[in-house]
């Protein structure tokens, strides 16, 4: 093993946003110096990593120079430049995820094409390079529109409905996928190390309003069945197989009418999904990507208690200084933990933070969710 | 309620070692600007407070100073000038834990004499101003001598057991207190915000060598009957109602051979008995310093699971950069988690970390310490 605890070794990130200051917890935690690049001098890292550097994560340059910095360079999200990791990769850097992982997976089309080679359940789909191409082909309503590159949070993905729907869609790379009606939405977040040692963390379920069609509660362990559990959690397994990833891969998840386990979509990286992993879990999503990357042996994913995540987002009306409303009465709640990313200025949607709640039974944490989730608010003066 | 989460707020904080750098995992986790004044360009602090000072914590003006930069004060050690924080207080600014609580503490003297007017069960003491009147007073072997001030870790008390023990005493304002034969050596940790709420951690257990009469464990819960953890509780409620501290206090104390409880000494802050919550508790002792000093709601002090603490010091015969040798093992163990202080330098017996154990079973999480134990050293090339 390398020695990178209070040592020379510098571990470098692409990102500087809530992920990487999450992972910064660990990395104090464990004394492993970091390096961290973020095109904004204001991001939750800026101020408390080891070295802050400012600069375009998409730039090749910026990149490169970037890695040429650090002894093993990872990501905290996927929209970077990979061409300079590539060459940062066959120069003999390690980079995890491998750059190839993250190249499968940026770009939409290209990670249904992936599952659809390795025999992996998904929604069928096509792929456009344009909207006048896909305009063309006179598809059958609704469906669901991706961007093949760039979306977060949402954004880049509309159920196409009509006609009208149509003439508001980007015009870009894109894929379109069947609309699947279904269940519940789960996912899996599974965890590999160079060696080869994988383990799950438990399938957790996205709860929706059941009007707004949101996500409002990550819930551990989802309210499944053990059968549609160990299947969701063998085809996130094939999945981690497929890739042969380092690191964390986080898998999104549909539960069909019929109890098929369809994958919806992945990310290579420590995931909102998994945040209740820091109160729920013996080793949580953070500072298992750490262990995973550096090739330290996976900790237990089991979980000490139930947990549910709320996502803290700008309520709509308001932008900039933040307050959060409330906060003294959330905080008198059993087992609530607050998380502030850092970012100053709220705006509607923005996603400022979140609130774990973990007690030892589920449907009283989730009672508690839902009055966390009613009583705070972000919102500014 | 302030605002205090993403804010102009600014929390200062004496003191920038290990504690101050847990306190960080969660101010950063709050969102809260901190401010860190330490005697030592590389304190575990250093790099990763919003605002790093340099300066003698026992210097009128370094400390002086550095509250007028700041909204509210508090420690992570209580060696530091209090009649500048007397001088602040009078001034306006809050500083918890409140400066005459600290001057009570910080003499060990006068913290005895407390206790004493306060009918808080205590050994027998006496206080002396120099080691020559100490000897003139033709004290009863064995018994225990205390350095009256900047005793830390075991620094500044010895047993002595005959004459020539005297002889290698540090001439200084001193306290003798009777040797009491205990069976257990116990700690609680009261927070109390500045609403007067109040919490009690459970009681925990110092585990002795049983031949080199020294700590190897901190086992949480306390392997006592419910009779004397309430005895010891509520001793430990009697200590906080009379100092009336805001923040947290560790109250250190003996069960003697006949189930008696008796308050060894106090510190007013974070302490080495709490580690174990970071993994262990509904609402870690660090977390819990923060809401109470702002004057937040309290956090549970519950236990998730039975949480056992082991500190890593530096090995006898190594000096230098330090290297943690058999990490990847005990990374192996279930529930085992390293806190790496971030000391570059290891010297024998230095506190450069701790690792806590976490399990539902407290006798596996035992055992599962000893490996801990018996498997990592602290050493250097």
């Amino acid at each position: 093993m390398k020695n990178y605890f209070s040592s020379d070794f510098k571990l470098g990130v692409l990102g500087g946003g809530q992920l990487g200051k999450m992972l910064l917890t660990e990395t104090h935690k464990f004394d492993i110096y970091t390096a961290i690049l973020d095109g904004a001098a204001d991001a939750p890292c800026a101020q408390i990593c080891n070295e802050f550097h400012q600069g375009n994560l998409l730039d090749f340059d910026t990149v490169y120079n970037f890695g040429k910095k650090v002894d093993l360079l990872t990501i905290e999200i996927e929209h970077v430049n990979i061409d300079a990791l590539l060459k940062l990769e066959q120069e003999g850097l390690e980079v995890y995820p491998q750059p190839s992982v993250l190249q499968s997976i940026q770009h939409k089309g290209k990670q249904k094409d992936f599952f659809v080679k390795n025999n992996i359940p998904t929604s069928p789909h096509k792929r456009f390079s344009s909207l006048n191409e896909l305009k063309k082909e006179g598809l059958k309503f609704p469906f669901v529109w991706k961007s093949a590159q760039f979306g977060y949070d949402g954004t880049g993905v509309k159920i196409v409905k009509n006609q009208d729907d149509l003439n508001v869609l980007a015009d870009t790379d894109c894929i379109v996928e069947d609309l699947i009606p279904f269940k519940n939405e789960l996912a899996v977040i599974v965890a590999r190390n160079k060696s080869g040692e994988i383990r799950t963390y438990p399938v957790v379920e996205m709860e929706f309003h059941p009007e707004a069609n949101q996500v409002e509660y990550v819930v551990c362990p989802a309210r499944i069945s053990n059968e549609v559990a160990e299947k969701a959690t063998n085809v996130a397994l094939k999945v981690a197989a497929s890739f042969k990833h380092i690191g964390l891969l986080a898998v999104e998840l549909f539960q069909t009418e019929d109890d098929k386990i369809l994958v919806n979509e992945v990310a290579p990286r420590t995931h909102n999904s998994g945040h209740y992993s820091i109160e729920a879990s013996y080793t949580n999503q953070f500072e298992q990507h750490v262990r995973s990357i550096l090739n330290l042996p996976l900790g237990s994913t089991a979980s000490k208690v139930a947990g549910i995540m709320v996502n803290l987002v700008g309520a709509e009306g308001f932008s900039g200084d933040v307050i959060y409303e409330n906060m003294e009465k959330i905080l008198n709640m059993d087992g609530v933990t607050p998380h502030i990313y850092g970012k100053k200025q709220t705006r509607p949607f923005r996603k400022m933070g979140h609130v774990t709640i973990v007690n030892n039974n589920l449907d009283e944490a989730r009672k508690i969710a839902e009055n966390v989730k009613n009583t705070i608010r972000v919102v500014s003066y």
